[in-house]
Order: structure tokens, then sequence, then C-alpha cells
């Protein structure tokens, strides 16, 4: 009780110092906050912060950090809060910094194909700003309405097109970011070759606001695409799946920009729960594999793409497929892809994993998973599709009535079998608050150490989203 | 006097421990080098180190940290030796350690696409293994019969193809790593998304041996191209060279996978001193390109490659281009963008630079930079080309006869006008010894703080590669 009134009063001087540097306007006290919402769309429980900041400008940032870490005042750094991981979640104490107001597009530069842009900008606004100047900006993921840059940097996105153009740390040149003291780096550059020292950038990426907060970005563009080619396959078996994979990143001229994998459970449940959608193949397959190229020439890429799922036909990797001769089409074959956008309304309560293997493991990796929990809940429902192009399987496990100890067990036994397979706990999502407690089976103690020592260099007071990342 | 005598004493004590630990066979004494060369490439002068240890396991470098920690004993690791910052050279006092005996691939998974290697493996051994598998391995520079993986990685190296397919930090998976306390990280791991906290293999890439000892690493393996198609061409201007690299890379099926620019004077350079090589265009161009794309589909991609071609020449992009018919005629261009092999017997003494530049400004830096060298040494050699693509800029300079003095004011001036124009004082040769006095201007006192505060973190002692990259 004493304890806890120490920090508070703590908290209140902290949050009575940033008052009164940065103003009312920018520093609102819960009884302005006019019941906003502070939690994510993990489901992690979060409270009310002690007080939400809200800066213009990157010198308001240094100011507001500067307090905090004066005060030892903990700091959570809230984007467009659609994460999966509880990472910009409220846990108890800290002021919320949100960066919504630090929103536009600095600049694009069409020659250096860079553009620079502020954290809080969502990222379909720097998808519309690129696509305006005749570009592409390559990261997309199903929350690019509310998403930010900043948000989509501090948990270095994944989304749909990792196999040809990376996570979200290769679209990032170079980032502004203002560390727990106030102190501000980087920024403004806009080389892609700049092998001066440790690689900040790059640390800050997937740091998910324990180390700074990230207020600007010099981003990558690439050149948009001309040309999509699009593909439903039926495969006879998982062996087939790896190898279309590898034929296609050889064979065709575009390469691969998608290769999409479902399990058939997935495909059955789409079918039965989503009979407004058409499954390209009338007949049942091992598994099916949406695969995507593209490219910049319409004409003989088309006819490339044609010639190699016939020769993948004739060589039997490939059993049934179906090319999408329109832009409707691609969109139906997409549309059964982008069927978990319907979870909420069909299975309440599902257990999602993000976890990623590599790709000859994750055949049997998914199989495995399924043995385990098909063994101990018979009934349940069972989903299993993924970026496999990446390794990246996405499983998400339903059964009605599930109590908490269940649903504990089943996340035991999907993440000791990632560990035990040496996989990735969280192959795009982040830690957050959410996977803290499985960290470990993905990382060494001696790696976990290494991080917690860059992390009290960077923030001693270890005021920056604690109890995120970085077990305290 | 005192202090040399007690770090002396000190040095043969830790050499002690570290000889009655790992045997003579691993660590060797002065006596016992057999006048074996410490120098790289870079012309830093290096001395003889107090010991020499040359482990064959993980499990050896990890004790012989574990020693050097324990009696502050700095180690500088050492690989190929074909550094050109002077990374791995011996300043005096440290033990060398040699990865040179773990050497070998450990294994090629060609359903994931990766390939696990010991640090000490030759660039170009993995190149054989990758291409004997199918695959490509994507890293290539001309040191590659000598340059290791583990030096790969350490400076995270560029080369000829990063347009294309990134600098080293982007063909490695995972790396194993030994820190300077004798723990051991990663390794093991071919996931191509993996966002489980800090990336700590970022962060040792570019770490030029001062965070750790690279022992192993799973690289990425690309599809091997099937159909290469080079074209030189001769351009009227530098908006022209911008142009093109957009077109190219927005039209061109397969992309661009090299973009090497050359100035007049580097073609006259070629033409007036090596009179064998074949300047593929007779006529005088403002600037000449080396423009190349790497694809899957032979046909179809040359076609389309002259169809481009004919289309900038149409435009005015171009002013003339000559298109390789053959292996030979390809081999012809790039044997003038590799005249830089020459320079050692053509211009001894030169200066060279490697910098980097947004890729919009990398023609005015490189117009300034010619200026401001001649209004002061109108006779100097001067030539520039460069991975343009990538705002990546080589300068070369030499004069006959010039004092110490007048070097230093040359790099003065070429790294001043870099910093100036907000460019990398190193694109892809790192920081070493040689550029830890320029790092100032390209990174800001915040970012060289944070930096040092990471060294600290992970080596508190100082003792790996001190001296190097982190100012003392």
């Amino acid at each position: 009780m004493q304890h806890e009134e120490t920090a508070a009063s703590c908290a209140n001087e902290a949050v009575a110092a940033l008052r009164a540097a940065l103003g009312a306007d920018i520093v609102s006290l819960p009884d302005e906050f006019g019941g906003r919402q502070f939690a994510d769309w993990s489901g992690t429980p979060s409270t009310e912060p002690v007080a939400l900041i809200r800066p213009r400008t990157t010198e308001e940032v240094a100011t507001a950090l500067r307090i905090c870490h004066q005060f030892r005042q903990p700091v959570v750094t809230q984007g467009g809060m659609t994460g999966h991981a509880g990472g910009a979640c409220v846990l108890g104490g800290e002021v919320a910094l949100s960066v919504e107001r630090m929103n536009g597009v600095v600049e694009i530069d069409p020659v250096s194909a860079t553009l620079t842009v502020l954290a809080g900008t969502p990222l379909q606004v720097v998808q519309e700003a690129a696509d305006h100047a005749g570009f592409m900006f390559a990261l997309d993921l199903g929350a690019r309405g509310s998403c930010t840059i900043g948000g989509n940097i501090a948990t270095n996105a994944g989304g749909n097109r990792v196999i040809r153009y990376g996570m979200m740390r290769d679209q990032v040149l170079d980032v502004e970011a203002v560390l727990a003291d106030g102190s501000v780096i980087g920024g403004q550059r806009k080389m892609i070759k700049n092998n001066t020292g440790y690689d900040l950038r790059n640390l800050l990426a997937g740091s998910e606001g324990t180390l700074a907060v990230i207020t600007r970005a010099v981003l990558r563009l690439r050149a948009k695409p001309r040309a999509i080619s699009t593909a439903w396959c039926g495969m006879p078996n998982y062996a087939a799946v790896t190898t279309l994979l590898g034929r296609a990143q050889e064979r065709l001229p575009a390469g691969v920009s998608a290769f999409e994998v479902m399990w058939p459970s997935y495909c059955d449940f789409v079918r039965q729960r989503l009979p407004e959608l058409r499954v390209p193949l009338a007949s049942d397959h091992a598994f099916y594999v949406l695969l995507e190229s593209c490219g910049a020439d319409p004409e003989r890429q088309s006819a490339a793409f044609e010639e190699f799922l016939a020769d993948m036909l004739d060589a039997g990797v490939i059993a049934d497929a179906a090319i999408a001769q329109s832009d409707a089409d691609a969109a139906a074959f997409w549309a059964i892809r982008d069927a978990p956008a319907e979870y909420p309304r069909l299975i309440p309560g599902r257990i999602s994993f993000d976890i990623s293997f590599a790709v000859a493991q994750a055949g049997d990796a998914a199989q495995r998973c399924d043995e385990r929990l098909r063994a101990r809940w018979p009934q349940a429902t069972i989903l299993v599709y993924g970026h496999l192009g990446d390794g990246n399987l996405h499983v998400v496990v339903q059964e009605p009535g599930w109590t908490d100890d269940a649903i504990a067990e089943v996340k035991r036994v999907v993440y000791e079998l990632t560990g035990e397979m040496g996989g990735s706990v969280s192959a795009e999502h982040g830690i957050g608050e959410e996977k803290l407690s499985v960290l470990g089976l993905s990382r060494s103690p001696a790696e976990l150490a290494a991080m917690k020592a860059i992390k009290l260099a960077l923030d001693p007071h270890n005021i920056l989203n604690p109890g995120k990342v970085i077990a305290g």
C-alpha cells in the first residue's frame, strides 16, 4: 500500500512536469480522456494510463521522454492499436504517448525512390501516396487503414508479400527515433548502402517500443507491378507444395510474390461456413496453394505463367489448377485466403498462433500440431494456413465453452512443439506482453541476456514499455 | 613505462592461461608465427599479436573469449584479411583469433533453400556449393577466393548485386556468435520470419568484430538465374541516368541486377591505360551505364530487354547502346567495370573512397567532389564510378609524389563534402580503424553514444577489437 502510494505520487509529479512543459493540449489527464480506449486487437487486458501525451513534433517527444527519464516514469507508445501481442497495452502506471498527431507524408523523392513520413501516418496513406507517385509501397496487411508506419516499424510487420519484398525492416532506409533520455537519432538518410557502424535502424525495427519512440522514417519505394498472375492449385502432398515453391522461384520470370498454403481443414471450413465464397476447384486435394507472381510485362508474363503451370501439371507436381482470368477471379481466390476476417463472427473465442519453421519442416510441424491437439480435443476446430514461402504458419484452434485452463493447455501444446522443432513462437506479430512467457522457447538464455543488456544500456531506468519483450 | 610493463605482463598472463586451456596447437606464440602476416588489404599499419588463436570449434572460441574477458585481454578476429578499412589489423597488444580452421559447409537444405556454414569458409566455396545444389548465393565481390563468410557478415559486405539481392545482411537468416564473456548465441534457425525480440543478427552484421566472434551462419540461397541480359549504354546527362534506372526497375520483367555507372574520366582512363580492353561505344557520352537483368526465362527476357532498350533510345533517355550478344560480350563489358583490379599497377599510391548518397544527389555529389579536388590539384587523376542503383560511388584520386599532408587534405575535402550532403563515409567497406576519425560526419553524437552504450553493454571490458568502429 505504501509502495503504491509512492508510485502514484511519483507518477503525478512526472505528469505535473509533463503538463507544465508541454501544456494541456498535449498532455491530458484521465478525466479528460473522454471514454478513449487504450486496448489493442490482441485482447490483452489494458488499463487507463496516468496521462495521455499527444505530441506534434519530434522535439515534443524528446521533451516528454527527457521528463519521464528524469522521473522514472514508464511510457507506452501507441500507434494504430492494431497489434496482436499486447505491445501497446497499458499494464498500469504508464503514461501513454500517442503519435496520432504526427501524421503525414513529408516528402516523396521519385529519383531516389524514397518516401519520408511521420510515424503516426496510417499505412494506407503511405500506400496511396506511393501509388499516386507511380510507385508501390511493398508492405501490406489487413489493418492497413488503422495501423501506423511507426507501429509497422516497431513491430517489424510482415504480411502477404514478404516472400518477394521482405518484412517492414526491408522497406526502411532510416528511422528517426527518440531514445529514453530524450536524445534524437537518425531519420534523414536515403542511402541503400550505409556501413557506418551499428545498425540502429534494424535494432529499433521489432523492438516494440522498448528502446525508443519512432517519430519519422525514410521508406523505400518499389516499382509498381504492371502485371499480376494468380493461380489456385490443388496439391497431392506436402513434398509437391515445396517442390512447386522451389520451381516457381526458379522459373517464373517475375518470381513469386505470394505463396499461400491452406490445409484441407481450412478449405472445408470456408466451404461450410462461408458458402458465398466459391472454392475454385471442385475436387479435394491434400493442400491448396494460392500462387501469385507480380511483374512488369503483362503479355509475356501471362504466357510464361500458364506455360509454367502446364509443366507442373504434366510433371504431377500440381494435381489441378485454376488460373485467374480476370481481377475478379484473382479477388475470389484471395477472398478464400482472407476468410480470417470473418473469424470474430464465425469462431469466437478462438486461439490464434503465428509461428514459423524452416520451410522443409513446416509441413511436419503442422501435422504434429494437429495430431497433438486432436488427441486431447477431438472435436476442436483446427485451421492451418500460412505464408509458406516464408515458413510462416497460422494455426487457429477453437472449441466452444473452453475454460481458461484448456486455453492455457492448448497454448502450451503448440508453443512447446514450436520450441522442440526449432521454430519461432512469433513469426510476424511480435512478443509484446502476450508472448513474453514463451519467448524462451525460441531464444536462448544467452540471447535473452544480450537483449536485456542492450535494453538497459539504452534505457537504464526501464521507462520504455516495461513488461513487454524483455522479462522484468 | 611502468604502465607498459603491467600491460605486457597482463597479456602474458592471459596468453599463458589461453595456452594452458587450449594447447599449443591452437594457441601459438610470436616465435612460432613463422613469418605470418597480420595486415589486411587496407594498408593500415598492423603489428604482431601477442598470440595467435586458431580454434576448431565454437566451444574453443568460447573458452578463448572467456579467458580474454577474465584477463581483460584484447582480441582481434581475423578472417580472409581482405578488408579495406583496417578492421582486422593488429593495433598492438591484442591476441589475434583466426577462424581459418572453422572452414566448411555444414549443411545444404534444398527445400528450405538454406546453407549452413562455418565462419572461416571462403565466399567462393559457398558460391560453388550453392551452385552445385542448383542455387545461387547472391553475395559476390572481387575478393571471393580469400574473404570468409564470417568477415562478410562482420563487415556487412556489399558488391555488385546489392540492387537486386541486398547486402550480406540480407543473405543471412541466423548467426552463431560468441559474445565477449564466452556465451554463445544463435546459429541454427532457418526461418525467414522471426519476430522474437531484438534482431541480434542484424546488430552483429556490420559490427566488425567489436561485439562478438561470428562462428557459423545460416545463409539464404536464391534461385539460380537462367538468363542474363547485359547492355552498355551511353547516356546524355545525369537525369537520363536516373530516368533509365527508374524505368528499368519498372519495366524489365526480371528487374535490375546491376546498374553500374561510370563517369567519362573513368572510361577515358580505361581507354588510355588499358588499351587491350574494348570500350563498346565509339562515340563519347556524358555517362556510361552497365545495365544487367538476371531472370528465369531466356527467350522472353531477351526480347523484352531489347524492346526496352529500343524504347529508351527512341525516347532519348539513352544516346547509344550495345547489347551483349554472347557471354564473351558481357564479359568484355564487365572487364571495363572491373578495371580497378589493375589500379595497384596503374595508379600506385591512389586514395580510394567508398561513399554513398541518395540516388538523386549522387550526380551532384560527384560533380562537386571533382570540382573541389580539381581546384586544388588540377593535374590529379580523378576517377568516379559506382553501383549507382544503390547510391554508392567509388572515387579514386591520385597524383604522383603526393605528400602525407596532401593525402590528408584530399580525404578532408571528400569526406567533408560527403558529410555536408548527408552522405555515408562508408557505403560498403565499413569503418574499422581507418575511417574512425570521419565516422562523426555520417553519424550524430547521439548515434555514436548509442553505439558506445551497446558496445559496453555486450563487451564491458572492451576486449573485442578495441580501437575499431567505436571511439575509445
